[in-house]
């Protein structure tokens, strides 16, 4: 007996930033008999895999895949790469940057937290969580680093709890210019298969990413693609591991297979999920996620309401943050939309919480989808008593409209 | 696309001691859409499977359920209780055993690993792996430790890789016995929820265990049973961690959600494996795989093989090993199984490699299923050469038929 | 390999007034292995649908389950009760009601087809196909009918071309007011479920009834739910019939069994339908629906288009028409919309072809599904270059938000 | 909440001739979401569903799928066919040629039942029920209808309640050496798919099938395929007919559309189920078949229980009669079997019944699943105090173990 039900009628719009809604594609496969993890059959499925996720992250080394949530693939990156006491270089951009900061600490690294001055009037509490990475602070800090004591700078890519972009591709323009040694460790957990990632030609060392955005399947499994320096750096790191170790699994995946029980049955979900992703072709998904993300941008414009994110060049394609005038509970709207229209937003986290809420535009989704999406959040805000300057949905009706799928990049030229 | 096709026609007998036969059932609530782990939904969901997954455990206790597969788990249990340096006291039942010992060892830990002498016709080179954990050992060791510097005790409840289920309560007794203050961990991946297993009344402080055993699930999610004084023990325990620290995980599962994204699909499925597993009440569970057990060695002693268990009162009731006549490769026989009637057996792993298989008798399984396999590996050892001294077929039909399930345990006593 | 892939992105919004959405607890019901429909477990299966089922038509008397779609429980109706050369009296209330009178000509009745006269100003070559049932041009008809010459009054309850919903209270009023003995016979295919509906109460001998609408079921069965009279009739009727023959099957029916064999996956899709339907209660069934419908026709009156239905007291709950305005292919916008935005809207039927497009709110839905339904309509009204008087959106948005689910009744009250 | 949970524990074995084990895939792909059987995506699923059904069929002619089950093809073959008062020539080969000749006098037909004289000393009231059509008495009572009195005559391929397989390319010899003009009307509905069946050149006029059996879909679909004769002999039968017609289905079938709703998912299950049999080819298909009759039969014959089928050339590759001793109630036996093994026999239909049980051998099976019955059946009969001249599952066993899969037609040779 089956005994989980959640809604009673019609479907739920899951539409917080990841876990992204899973297509119904996915979600059958993932329901496939568990073979052995040791069988004839699973070798062949191993390397498709394997070789599969190599092609999203656009890298020719190897992808480690854990059977293990997103957060213990940013563990993996540290534990592979460093030492107790290591110092190294991270950038606040917001929520998830800060937890993974927190996490190094935790590790017995010492993380220095780079974060720009300055105030916001919207948001006076932080700062730089409206923005990108700043590759010309990177680049000041590791300068006076005469020492090399940095080991390794941390960024995130696309940074699910404010919508910013950040350039991976200047950051290691900047650690190249400081003509410094740091590793470069990026967290593209929510970027990955949405946003334009390239991990071997911007000189990411290792990508830290999960299954549950982009990728479309639910949590549970997540990677670090490495690059040959990390896996040189590996044999110095100190940090204790096993687990999270690189090279037995490395070792093992030649073959397609793992030294300990991977998820078999994400892994099914994966093998569907890369037979969607490039079958579409990664160019094509970005642009679809773009011209999403104009579309939803279009309606928060619209009701006159600020986007987190302040410089357009690094909207999210994943997802907008959305900053609730004054005196307006953020959370108490959100709840209000869950409770009246069945639809999931993401919170405000951290120094947000309660200023913004936030919307995702990935995964199992499309124009009527996000329209939905853009129809609830504007009666949830009127009925939370929220003027708006005008009526998003009709402005996201009309891009949506005028902007056919297909030419979302010309469009956007 | 669905682009997983394994087996042209029939299932696939997966009879390997893990990953068990999935029910359809969990199978299904798996498929179910994934939902907000922060949303009003989740907390119900997180408390049920919380709340059953104790009653499984029998602890009144914390259960930590990570999103990762059993063998983060071990690294769990070490890191959140001791210290690098720390003297642990390992017991080596066989390969499973030996795998912990090694991860202590990487994640800087001094095991000390137990291992009864002696010799064995059948299997000289592993002398322990066909008995169960001497709990007179472990208190002879612990007594000479009179200044406390070994910090825990480990043992496999069920030996995976042999088929011995160890007796846990014996090794909390040596441990009183010796007035020692170690912590009692132990491994019951594949004994939990199969096997009789008592948390609280035993003594135990940390029981690791995973999905994909008795718990019927597709590897992916595994778990920690912690007493008080392993929650004591983590406060002066240095380890670094971080995706496996108890503390965050405890303190948010009070409310029914976790720090970090869980594996929500794989949780539909313990949900549903609780609901059948309660449902059918723990003793008919366990009174269960004990027939199953006897039905399956029943053959193995017609055939006149020697069963991998060298002690009759701890045969597990979740595997059986079946050592092959010298001269047979037990894994060439494996895959002319495999080849020829598309059944999965468990290989001899570590120091029994080629020389023993294992069958499974766990998950979703009944009469015929086992009686199916037996008729394999008769088939298989037979188109193999080996001479067998009489029908195992027979033996188990026989067994099963006279043995109705429901008085397994009034047969056996 | 699963070769059946329709949609790259996102689901497909079916607004089709049926085949309604079906929702996922229903699929994977259906998706159970098929079980022996002579076996033990069947038994308590088909209690369980039939006893469901008679409180969904609201009945007390036997409800016939066919393993075969709608179109053949209405030749069941005819071939159960009547004979070769019997005059049945028909009304043309749309599409349906015409396909059944030619249903009743194909088996050799002589149906008289009722349609009232008059001309309309949208549509003038239908007058009766926006407006219900008649029931004084039926009793003033039976009342001439002094011979009792018609031996049944065959109308139907929820015009599916038309979204029209006929008054049959008022019907079997006429029938008696007449003192006339025909039976009365009435297509609920899409009513049944979604609109009030009383076969006991309103004195109906035979309702027709389908799997695909309001039960939100894939097509593939369909019902006549039977009155004694009718039952009666069937001793004397001569039109050959087999597989359609409802004595065989209300006998074997007692114990739960069909004589022949049944669709026993849609069987278990109708338990889970059943179960949802009646724990929800019919009468919020009925006001959801009819909260849905007025929330689409307060977009339609926006647009300034007018309704299919002209009597606003005949409303159906399950579907609105829209008149295209004169010179506007309907058919073409609707093919626009399912190009552009991936969703699927009924067609024009019969005398309507090309004149209107209907939408349905029927099936598992919500709020944001219909409200994204207006929004695709309404992108491709004005992308054909359709003028619209103001957005329905807008007014949709207004109207659901306005009217919290749960209080539709009084609302309307 | 799903509220269907037949089987505690492990699969239940369905082991009657029909419905067939449906296989994982077919199940899933069944559980997709309906779509607009008028929308474009629908006309290409038609087609390929219907160009893939001819292949099975072998013709070129058209094959009607209607949304009803079997038993309503048997219908649809007559009354396109036929007028009332028609003769037609049936033929006496078990249970279903009884239905179908029942069926017929229902409809209005002048059936002549042959059966051939004789007796049997198992089963003494039944005595063609252990044969096949004689073609030699089909060709002397049409010689003997000077006047062409007989408009068809009818046979069944394979008797699902016998297991008898009769030679239909004789019949057409026969009909044509008595020069009669009589169309030759075939059931195979257990015979399509699992044995060797060819429509054109086998001069079949109309070919009656179901889904759940050799299709292995759960029930709800059936067949017609018809030639030119019969889409002759169509337009002067005058049995009423409307939901049965092929003409209107013919004629849209043209563009892959059906002229009322079809059963959708029942198609999906279809298109999949297409692709793994024509994917392994007809004729690999009936190999397996006849390999796993011969396996299952040869347990029959070590038991030394006589097989229901009495002519060597005629077994079926479905399923294998088995009949009981005097004084052992066939039935009783298999509720034992079902009780204490989970596993379902086919009971003795009509004249058979208590005196034999049917195994079926068709569907998702494989060696394992087949041997599990044999047991299964061993096991029930002994526990019944059947004594058995020998062990069936060790003859299986070898039967199995000697024949591997790929071989059996040149092993049959």
């Amino acid at each position: 007996m089956l005994t989980l039900d959640f809604h009673p009628t019609g479907r739920h719009f899951l539409q917080i930033p990841g876990p992204s809604p899973v297509p119904d594609r996915i979600l059958r496969a993932m329901s496939l008999p568990t073979i052995d993890h040791r069988g004839p059959e699973f070798g062949p499925l191993g390397l498709k895999v394997l070789d599969g996720i190599r092609q999203v992250f656009k890298t020719r080394h190897p992808v480690i895949i854990y059977p293990a949530s997103g957060t213990g693939a940013w563990e993996a990156a540290l534990s592979n790469t460093l030492s107790a006491g290591d110092k190294v270089l991270m950038y606040e951009t917001g929520h998830f940057a800060s937890l993974w900061n927190k996490m190094a600490l935790r590790l017995g690294l010492v993380p220095e937290f780079l974060a720009p001055q300055g105030t916001d009037e919207h948001l006076p509490g932080a700062p730089g969580w409206r923005h990108g990475v700043r590759a010309d602070l990177i680049e000041e800090r590791l300068r006076k680093d005469t020492a090399h004591e940095i080991k390794a700078v941390c960024v995130v890519h696309n940074e699910t709890s404010t919508g910013v972009t950040s350039d991976i591709a200047s950051v290691r323009k900047a650690i190249d210019a400081a003509r410094h040694p740091a590793l470069l460790l990026v967290d593209s957990i929510s970027g990955l298969a949405s946003a334009d990632f390239r991990h071997d030609e911007w000189g990411v060392d290792v990508t830290v990413s999960g299954s549950q955005k982009g990728l479309m399947l639910p949590p549970g499994i997540s990677f670090n693609a490495v690059s040959p320096k990390a896996l040189e750096a590996m044999k110095t790191a100190r940090l204790p591991r096993s687990f999270w170790a690189w090279d037995e699994i490395v070792e093992m995946n030649k073959d397609g297979y793992w030294p300990y029980t991977p998820n078999t049955n994400l892994l099914y979900g994966l093998a569907e999920s890369l037979d969607m992703i490039l079958g579409e072709g990664l160019d094509n998904v970005f642009a679809r996620h773009q011209r999403w993300g104009a579309g939803v941008r279009t309606a928060v414009n619209a009701w006159g309401l600020p986007i987190q994110c302040d410089d357009p060049a690094l909207y999210s394609p994943v997802l907008t943050g959305v900053i609730t005038p004054q005196g307006v509970d953020a959370d108490a709207v959100r709840r209000l939309i869950h409770e009246r229209f069945d639809l999931s937003l993401g919170t405000g986290l951290g120094k947000l919480k309660g200023r913004m809420f936030r919307m995702g535009h990935l995964g199992d989704s499309n124009d009527l989808t996000l329209i939905a999406m853009v129809a609830a959040v504007e009666m949830g805000l009127r009925l939370s008593g929220v003027k708006l300057a005008g009526s998003g949905v009709q402005a996201s009706m009309e891009y949506f409209a005028g902007h056919p799928a297909g030419t979302a990049l010309r469009a956007a030229a």
